[in-house]
């Protein structure tokens, strides 16, 4: 039972869930490494993640009241030291500054991260990284964290144009992926680039003006895939310094936008070194 | 030159532009067919279907003042009786309602459009065809749009409970698709699914647990790709009476969401199709 645990919230004032407050007017990331998880699946993800040491910790829970009842295995994997707070919906709806339907709600930290080389150090003989670089779309950053996660990818590096992936829209689009997938979001992209060529990775770009047909591209041991800014998409010197691919489409069109070409590419990519 | 025929708009209330008036809080769609398009690609669009009277026309043109110089091409495109009204900034948020950068929006109407059989009976022998079921939101439905036309296909068909692809979202996702790809949105999924395979069409739905993975389904002359709403995904019923097919994926994870799905399928189809 969790009964015990529970901690009742009569007051949106109440100083003890004052992170919870307007959480769309404003976002917490870069704050401390705080960020706000949201969802059934996002929070048993970080409960995952606070008990394994995973990179993220949380500090605190809370639930519309009558979301608990099916929340108890949930709640029962947090450590005792996680407060869990508990409000009847017009209470956290006055909390939250909105209707809030779903009625999870998380405020998790992330802990002391190591730099793109340890990571990269850390990477098994075959693997599959996937790379964006000005990547500022929220949705976008999310989506490709959920198609990384999909196919199998073994880390997700950002160049620090691109957004936080744990800002509050961006983490709820990957479904929680953000808290399980390997990541790095640090560096300029030539940098990244240049610490994976050295570690063999085989660097393709996506493009709709690449030179080789994403079906064709020959499988290696280490591939990186990068995305990049959807409209301008990838500087000319990071497409002509590696392999560029293209997604074949129908002439004359505007080209897919970043979240369906990077599931495609990485579909392809998982399938050509038969990951899947 | 355009001058001559651009009417200037100094008063947000102005009764000419009554249509764009708060059009974040509502939306046109079902009012005699008429809808909102946004942005320099979707008017374009527009006015190649009006022009070609493929399916739309537009009704008036309003545009942000210091956007006209960049927009000559299109407006001349537009008929001389589709109204053109200019606004500077102020007036145009103080019309839409919030501060609309994009500076381009118009006023579309489908026109009388025939059934399902109709534009079923004009698809060529060698056709690729989406079905979308239950797809409710407008985002989905878009990317369903734009996806069809990058890959090709010959028509999209919607049952009645999924949305309207005329929805200011749905249209703007879609990068205009919606007014240059064939679709209707009208009757149930069972039906629809009926008069397609009346029609010879391989019918496959997609779906986490599909029989068949999607990059070893047979190619056919005809084939229509059935997807369903996030998350229920499709009815068993149509699941079983027809092929069903699955993206493989790492274990244990949520499926991809129903705009990623849909582009790697029609991806896979037309590449096995020989179409891209």
């Amino acid at each position: 039972m969790t009964d015990g645990r529970l901690i009742a919230i009569e007051d949106p004032g109440d100083f003890r869930i004052a992170e919870f407050r307007d959480i769309r007017e404003r976002d917490m990331t870069g704050r401390e490494g705080r960020f706000i998880a949201e969802g059934t699946v996002v929070l048993r993800l970080l409960a995952e993640a606070h008990v394994s040491q995973r990179g993220f910790v949380a500090e605190k829970v809370l639930l519309l009241r009558n979301r608990v009842a099916g929340l108890e295995e949930i709640i029962a994997a947090f450590p005792e030291d996680v407060p869990v707070y508990v409000a009847d919906a017009a209470v956290l709806d006055g909390i939250v500054g909105f209707h809030l339907h779903r009625g999870v709600l998380a405020i998790g930290r992330r802990i002391a991260e190591d730099d793109v080389d340890a990571l990269l150090g850390a990477l098994p003989e075959h693997a599959l990284v996937l790379v964006g670089c000005g990547i500022s779309n929220h949705d976008n950053v999310g989506s490709m964290f959920r198609n990384a996660a999909a196919f199998g990818a073994d880390a997700l590096l950002l160049d620090e144009t691109s957004c936080d992936p744990l800002y509050r829209k961006a983490l709820r689009v990957s479904v929680g992926s953000v808290l399980t997938m390997p990541y790095r979001r640090q560096g300029a992209a030539v940098d990244i680039l240049r610490a994976l060529a050295d570690g063999g990775f085989a660097i393709w770009s996506l493009s709709p003006r690449g030179q080789t047909d994403i079906r064709k591209i020959a499988p290696s041991k280490r591939v990186a895939f990068v995305v990049g800014t959807e409209g301008e998409g990838l500087p000319e010197a990071i497409l002509s310094a590696f392999g560029s691919a293209r997604i074949s489409q129908a002439p004359g069109l505007d080209s897919l936008n970043v979240a369906t070409a990077t599931g495609i590419a990485l579909f392809e990519l998982a399938s050509a070194m038969r990951r899947i």
